[in-house]
């Protein structure tokens, strides 16, 4: 009696849920100490002590129906006007506060972008390995996801396949970095070499592409890598932003969509992602943490944790014989399997207790992912583990 | 460069915020204070001081991690599990925490209700006057909203239309009581009569019709009327609840779907429910908001100045010559206006000051509704100024 659709879903849907519920059952064999379920992306760095403390500051400072009430379905005016000069300041832009909405989240952000943007049959690029996600929020909007192959030596795109794939009915382009699941970082050469096969494309074809950049993991970076801000190297771009991992909320739901000024049709734009943030259900983000948000702009989350994480498992695992890319960013690990199914490979993992995601997942078979924003004790404890693995090979 | 549907909306959407930069620049010729804004549906009652109490409660007891992580898609098993003995209690029925899920209010729980039944041309009805939005929710999963009338003079829904409009196309049934815009409440002999209806509809086309109670306004209700609980009623039953309204929250996005749990495709509809909830981009209804909601079951809002800003208007509007059904709920008044014309109707509204909603946007044309969630002084002000209005007539 469901739809079509959500039959499938449903379907596919229940072998991840089974996978989930035999992690439990292990926990209960075996001990939750000797489980290592790297499966995850639910960051585990404490939220800043600010956090805390701006809440409270605002219960009491601030009148409870504007803190709890509705706002425009952008988001507080002030709000806004705060994250512009915070971003102005960070990488040199002229944003207002009507250059920004904001968002349940990047997840919430991407679906306003898509709903704003796609005719039905209108196509969306991204690159492999991508967030799965994508494929969904595309379908919610009767679009196709267009999926690139990156150099698999590297994980960075293949602009030469991007070129032949643009076509007429590409509207945007999502790119993600620091990367799910990769942990790559894109390069500012990276990112100018994109624009400029945008740029040229968008000419050739008469059209305006879109360049998305989905954002949740901009802060968690390693040995000082920047990450470029797209809004200064291509015009028709947004930035999808999310507190999730950066400020560890991720149940929050808070977030922000950055537009680009210049953009093609800017105003039709900003008052399209209004009323989309309204007509989805989103109505409007989070108040509360609206205004949290306004009062943590310098706030950050200690990724040290995350690094030692990142340099215990990539050492070890590259030493007993996984070939891996190091990880510039984010907390994924994204090894290729030590056979070429990646799902029988996960199956074998499991039953060392090591619980990891297939790369088919992200459209990059014969890889797996490791999240490892969980413990440094528990990535210690699971070396042995992952030696025995490589040892069945 | 937007989509085309969006373009609409935009184009549509201009014309109300016209209206309301228009309502901006008044309060800036006569005063806020000379300006009479019925417009909005924005609470005016204080949150109870349980909420603050709460919030900190939580953050100083529990793990921050737990607060602001995630958690399984469809919310927190220990708060679903409260919400349900909580109404059990309420509404005599055997709810476990797996017949809710909890959503970004009512919005968000009918979009992750209209994604997990509706193909594309599916058909939902309600009866006019109706909340404009569903339209646009059904439209976001390309189906098609039906609407039935309503009795003039009492705002009932007309069954024997509902019986001509059903057909094998017809999903659900969404009703909205306490309505907004009419605050008429369906008694319990309706909701009989509406069940039998369904039930000899779904055995004539043997077809799973699902019945879809929106009740962001059941606890704001005057005279002790009592609004009937549809889970008790008929089987194949949702409710979309939210707490905007009850506890003066609109702004956190925090409510849920409970359901039937002898409902056709029970299993697969909750599955469903928490994909939908993830993939739209929701992921899971605020996290604090959600631990806030189980310490908070028994709070409720003060709704004695609601009632009196009901009586002040209704008396007085029905003295000078309006005709208006009596509301029994929600902060609505829905009058016919002294001209078929409600758009110009409004219009002349506007030059006395008086901002009100012509009753097009409710799919009842030849009525105005006047949001009376408003400081009690501002209503008293304002009876003059509808004295002026009537005499125009």
């Amino acid at each position: 009696m469901i739809s079509n659709k959500m039959m499938d879903y449903v379907s596919s849907n229940s072998m991840i849920r089974a996978m989930f519920e035999e992690g439990k059952k292990l926990s209960l064999i075996y001990g939750e100490e000797n489980v290592f379920d790297f499966s995850l992306g639910n960051p585990n760095a404490l939220p800043p002590e600010n956090i805390k403390k701006a809440i409270v500051e605002i219960l009491s400072d601030e009148s409870p129906n504007l803190v709890h009430g509705y706002m425009n379905n952008s988001g507080y005016e002030d709000v806004r006007a705060q994250i512009a000069k915070h971003l102005n300041l960070k990488h040199n832009l002229k944003l207002a506060f009507n250059n920004l909405i904001m968002t349940c989240g990047a997840a919430g952000g991407l679906n306003v972008l898509l709903k704003t943007l796609l005719n039905p049959g209108d196509e969306i690029i991204t690159f492999a390995p991508f967030f799965g996600e994508y494929k969904n929020y595309a379908n919610n909007f009767q679009g196709n996801l267009v999926v690139v192959s990156s150099n698999p030596e590297t994980f960075k795109p293949d602009l030469e396949e991007l070129k032949s794939k643009i076509t007429n009915k590409t509207k945007a382009i999502i790119i993600n970095s620091p990367n799910n699941p990769t942990g790559v970082v894109y390069s500012k050469a990276l990112i100018i070499e994109l624009a400029d096969v945008l740029n040229k494309k968008q000419e050739e074809l008469s059209s305006s592409i879109y360049l998305i950049s989905d954002e949740p993991y901009r802060e968690i970076v390693y040995d000082g890598v920047k990450v470029p801000y797209i809004l200064n190297y291509y015009i028709n771009s947004f930035v999808a932003y999310s507190y999730s991992k950066s400020l560890s909320l991720p149940g929050e739901r808070i977030g922000y969509i950055a537009c680009n000024g210049e953009m093609d049709d800017f105003n039709n734009v900003m008052q399209a992602l209004n009323v989309a943030n309204r007509i989805l259900g989103f109505v409007n983000a989070p108040s509360l943490f609206q205004r949290v948000i306004g009062k943590c702009l310098d706030a950050e989350v200690d990724v040290s944790m995350y690094k030692n994480n990142r340099d215990l498992l990539y050492n070890h695992l590259t030493k007993i014989g996984f070939s891996c890319v190091k990880p510039e960013g984010a907390f994924y690990l994204f090894p290729k399997s030590l056979i070429a199914d990646d799902k029988k490979f996960a199956e074998e993992a499991k039953k060392l207790n090591i619980l990891i995601v297939p790369g088919s997942a992200f459209g990059a078979p014969g890889h797996f992912r490791l999240s490892y924003c969980i413990p440094n004790k528990k990535v210690e404890k699971s070396l042995d583990s992952f030696s025995r693995l490589a040892k069945m090979y």
